[in-house]
C-alpha cells in the first residue's frame, strides 16, 4: 500500500543534505538541519498536509480527519543525526509517516480521525547536551532547568526558538488530542536481520541509566615511584571496567534485556610521564526490567568500594546522572501492529529495544508503539549505517495499515 | 661550606615568578621562564660569573681557572618547570651551582679548572613535546627533525633563538673541554626520606622507553547491541592495563630499578552511549638495568596479541615512539661523591635514578653524575613538591667539596 521509491527518492534527499566530509551529518539546530526540515515540510505540503512548528520545535503536517473531536493519530520519527552518522536512523520513520499520508491521498481514503506527520526536534543528544527535546517538548516534559542550558552563546531556549518553537509555553504543553502514536526505526541492532525477521514490534523500550564514577588516586612521578607505593587511577577503573563488563554479561543472560557500558572514560592528567591521579568514567546501563538495573545499583556500589579498597584509591558513592524507567508499548498497538504485519505478510517477532527513542516520552501522554526494520550488522550512528529500503517500505506498508486500523476505533 | 639562607632567598625568590593561578608554573620558552633567567643571570654576576647563553640557549656562568686548557668543570641543571608544580625540580639544582660559586668567591678559593654553573633549557617536556632541550642541544644531540617541531605558529629552532641560542649552529655542537659534570636534584621518590638519608648518589640513570599501542573495536549502539556481541576497545585496554601494572610489580622485585606506567590513555568516541572503538595508550617504562626493558618488550608483543586474541579486537604492533638505555654514572665521579659525604657528614646510599635528567646526555660527552636531597613524600611535579632547606644546602656542600676534589685531578 507504498510506494518504495518515493521513499527511496526521499531518503537519498537527505542524505545529501549532510556535511560534505561527515556523511551523515545533520545535527540539530545546525543550518544543514534547518536545509533538511524545508526538504520535508516541502514534502508535506507537496502531500496535500498543513504544516506547522509546534511550541516544542517540531515539524508537524496535518490533515484533518471526517470527525473532528475523536482525537488524533500521530506517526513521526526525527530528522537529526549524531556527528557522523545516521543514514537511517529517524529519517526511515519520518518519510515512513509523511508515505502513509502521500498513500491515503493517493488512495482517495479519508480518515475520521485528524493525521499528524512528524518530525521531531533533536531526538539524539544534541549540542545542548540532552536528547528528545521535541517529544519531551510537546508533552511538557522538559525539565525547566534545560532550558537554560548553553552550547555556545545559545541557549537550548534561543535553539527552541530559532527552529521556530515557543520556549514559553513550553512547559505547559499538553496533547490531550492523541489519540495515539507510532514510530518506525531502524533496529540499530542485529537481531533482526540475524534471525531473517522483517519487523520487530517492540515490548518495551528499555530505562537509561547513566552513572558517572570519579576514581582519585594520587599523582606520582611514573619513573620514580615504585610500583608497591602508587595509587593509579587508572588501574582502579581498568579493574571496574573489566568488572561491570562481566557483570553485565551475566545479567544479559537472564530473561530481559540489559547491558551496560563504559563509554565516557577520562584521565587526568593524561600526562606520559605521571601516574594518573583520575579517571572519571559514565556507565550506560540498560534495563527493560526495572529491577535488573536495581541489581545493577547495588552492586556497582559494593563494586567500587572493593575496588577502592583493593587499589588504595577513593572512589565517590556512585552518581546517578539519570535515570529512566523501562517503557512498555501500549498492548493494544502491539496487537494492532501484529495484525498489520499478518496483513501485509511481514515476518515479525516482539523484541524490546534497548536503545531510547521518543515514542518513549510519547508514550506517558497517549497510547505509543515502534516497529522496527532490520539495519545491516546491527550497525548505527555511523557512516556505515544501512537500511534496505525494501525493509523500511514493509515497515510502512505495516505503519499504514495500523493507522487505518487505529482510525476504526 | 656554603650559605643556606642565600639558596633559601634564591630558590623563594624563583617561586614567586610563577603563573599566580598555577604555582609553580614557570615552562620553558614562556616570558615567565625568561623573567626566571633574568634574576639568575643577575645572581650570576652578583657572583662574579661572567655571563652567556650558548647555542643551544643554556644560561652559563664562567668563572675562569688559573690554569687555562685544563678544562671546565660544569654543575648545574634546570630553571623550567611542569604546569602546575616544580617549586624544586631544576631550581635546587641550579641555585646549589651558584651558591658553589659564590662560595668559593667568598673563600678567596681559586681553582685550577675554569668553572661553568648552567641553567639548562627545557628540561622538562616542553611545548614542543619535547625534553632535555638544552643539554642535548649543547653537546650535539638534537635530532635535526626537532628544530622543525611546532608550538602554535613557532619552531622549536625559532623558541631556541628567542631565549639568545643559536639554531643554525646547534647540530654542531661539542663541549671537548669538559672536564666533568655535576648535578643535583631533589629524588623524585620516597626513598631517601624513608631511609633517613641526606644524599643518593646516581648509580645509573634509568633508560626510559615510550611504548605506544592501539587497541581497534568496533563502535556499535552501548544500547542495543548485544554484550557478548561487543569489539570494545576500552574493555579490552583495560585489560591491558592490569596487565602492564602485575608485570611491572613484579619486575620491580629483582635488582635493578624497573617500573612501567600507563599514562596516557584516549578513547575514541568518548560518547556515553557508543561502545568505545579505539584506545591509544602510552606505556612509560624504566630500566636501570637495559635486559629488563628488552624482556618487557618481549612480554608487551606477546600480551597484547593474546589480548585482541580474547576481546575479539585489533591491535598493532606496539609502536616504539623513544627507546633510551640507561646511563651509569661516572664511576670515578661517584667515588668523589662518597668521599665528599663523608667529608660534610651526609648519610649516603647508592641508588638508582627512575627519572630522566640532563645529566644522562651530558653523560655522551664527558664524566657525569649526580646526587639526589629528599623531598616530602616523593611527591614532583606537583603543586606540593617539597624539599627541606637544610637538605638541599647539605647537598650544595657535597658538591662544593666534590668540585674542589675533581679540581684536583
Ligand atoms: N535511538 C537512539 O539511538 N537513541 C539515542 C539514545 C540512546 O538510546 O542512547
Ligand atoms: N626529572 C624529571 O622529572 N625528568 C622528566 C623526565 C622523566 O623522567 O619523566
Amino acid at each position: 500500500p507504498v510506494n518504495a521509491d518515493r521513499i527511496a527518492e526521499d531518503i537519498d534527499a537527505l542524505a545529501g543534505i549532510t556535511e560534505p566530509d561527515h556523511p551523515w551529518t545533520r545535527r540539530a539546530f545546525s543550518p544543514l538541519f534547518l536545509e533538511g526540515r524545508a526538504y520535508i515540510e516541502a514534502r508535506m505540503k507537496a502531500a496535500g498536509l498543513e504544516t506547522r512548528i509546534d511550541a516544542g520545535g517540531n515539524l508537524i503536517g496535518r490533515r484533518a480527519g471526517a470527525k473532528p473531536g475523536l482525537g488524533t493519530i500521530m506517526v513521526g520519527s526525527h530528522s537529526d543525526t549524531v556527528p557522523d552518522g545516521g543514514r537511517f536512523d529517524g529519517i526511515a520513520g519520518t518519510i515512513s509517516a509523511l508515505e502513509i499520508a502521500r498513500s491515503l491521498r493517493d488512495r482517495g481514503i479519508e480518515l475520521d480521525h485528524d493525521l499528524e506527520i512528524v518530525d521531531f526536534l533533536a531526538e539524539e543528544v544534541s549540542i545542548f547536551g540532552v536528547s528528545c527535546i521535541g517529544s519531551r517538548g510537546m508533552t511538557g516534559q522538559i525539565p525547566e532547568a534545560w532550558l537554560g542550558r548553553t552550547s555556545g552563546d545559545r541557549t537550548l531556549s534561543q535553539g527552541i526558538a530559532e527552529v521556530g518553537g515557543n520556549p514559553s509555553v513550553l512547559l505547559a504543553q499538553k496533547r490531550p488530542d492523541l489519540a495515539g502514536f507510532l514510530e518506525l526505526h531502524i533496529e540499530q541492532g542485529p537481531v533482526l536481520e540475524a534471525e531473517n525477521k522483517d519487523i520487530g514490534i517492540v515490548t518495551a523500550i528499555a530505562g537509561i541509566t547513566r552513572i558517572e564514577i570519579t576514581v582519585e588516586g594520587r599523582a606520582d612521578h611514573a619513573g620514580t615511584t615504585p610500583m608497591d607505593r602508587r595509587a593509579d587511577a587508572l588501574v582502579a577503573a581498568s579493574q571496574l571496567v573489566l568488572d561491570i563488563r562481566s557483570r553485565a554479561a551475566d545479567q544479559a543472560k537472564t530473561p530481559g534485556h540489559f547491558a551496560a557500558t563504559v563509554g565516557e572514560f577520562r584521565i587526568e592528567p593524561n600526562a606520559a610521564n605521571v601516574v594518573p591521579s583520575k579517571v572519571v568514567l559514565l556507565i550506560d546501563g540498560r534495563a527493560e526490567i526495572r529491577s535488573d538495573m536495581e541489581d545493577f545499583l547495588a552492586w556497582i556500589d559494593n563494586a567500587v568500594q572493593k575496588i577502592a579498597a583493593d587499589h588504595g584509591v577513593t572512589i565517590k558513592p556512585p552518581l546517578r546522572v539519570s535515570d529512566n524507567m523501562p517503557t512498555p508499548g501500549a498492548p493494544v498497538l502491539l496487537e494492532t501492529l501484529e495484525r498489520a504485519c499478518d496483513t501485509v505478510g511481514a515476518k515479525h517477532r516482539r523484541m524490546a529495544s534497548g536503545a531510547g527513542h521518543d515514542t518513549a516520552w510519547i508514550a506517558k501522554v497517549a497510547p505509543a508503539a515502534m516497529i522496527f526494520v532490520p539495519c545491516k550488522e546491527g550497525r548505527s550512528h555511523c557512516a556505515e549505517e544501512w537500511a534496505e529500503n525494501d525493509d523500511i517500505a514493509m515497515g510502512a506498508a505495516v505503519l499504514f495499515e495500523a493507522v487505518r486500523d487505529m482510525d476504526k476505533n
